[in-house]
């Protein structure tokens, strides 16, 4: 199930190179590539460092919780949702994908994903 | 010139809080605040705190250089855009301030501020 929500996410932002669902622990739950170079597992991990920080910053400026971040790099577009306080879901564009939907299509599947996580 | 620059992108952001031009060793260069209970030099340094983590990312996931985050918290969205090796420009929104426009507006004054940088 998560696969499929996955795939669909990578489908609609048009440039997908991975998806993911990881616990904020570095743990993934679920992964697919598009581009088997990729290291998803590594990406996610790294990914889930820089939430951490990102987390505790928003905690020292009172933010509330933070829900979504992103990161353009030259190759790679990144998206974070954060599911709940224990797992996110991230997608990984190339820089012609569409940053625009892969917004759109992660806070649609969020819903669904955080649905299936508490399942 | 920064300040008026900076001033715009708030404007143009339609519920911009603060922003701010600042070096990556957490050295504000120029700060414009509409909210004063905002600690705007402190929500740079921990911007900067945040930014050196994505960059050491980006680097060992050989990402390319990194040059927009975003971040949606409960209470306020932050799109950071990086100027060079050394600057970047943040702005701080509120829940109901145009996130669209904020990072088009970031966007094309960043090509100015640069260039205000090594003038």
């Amino acid at each position: 199930m998560f696969g499929k929500l996955l795939r669909q996410i990578m489908d609609e932002a048009e440039g997908g190179l991975a998806a993911l669902v990881m616990g904020f622990d570095g743990l993934p739950i679920e992964t697919v590539v598009n581009d088997s170079a990729m290291d998803v597992e590594s990406i996610g991990m790294e990914l889930s460092v820089v939430l951490h920080q990102i987390r505790r910053t928003a905690e020292s400026l009172q933010s509330g919780q933070v829900r979504e971040v992103s990161i353009v790099a030259e190759k790679y577009t990144t998206v974070i949702r954060v599911l709940s306080g224990e797992y996110f879901v991230a997608v990984v564009l190339s820089p012609n994908g569409n940053y625009g939907k892969a917004k759109f299509s992660l806070r649609v599947q969020s819903t669904r994903l955080a649905a299936e996580l508490t399942a």
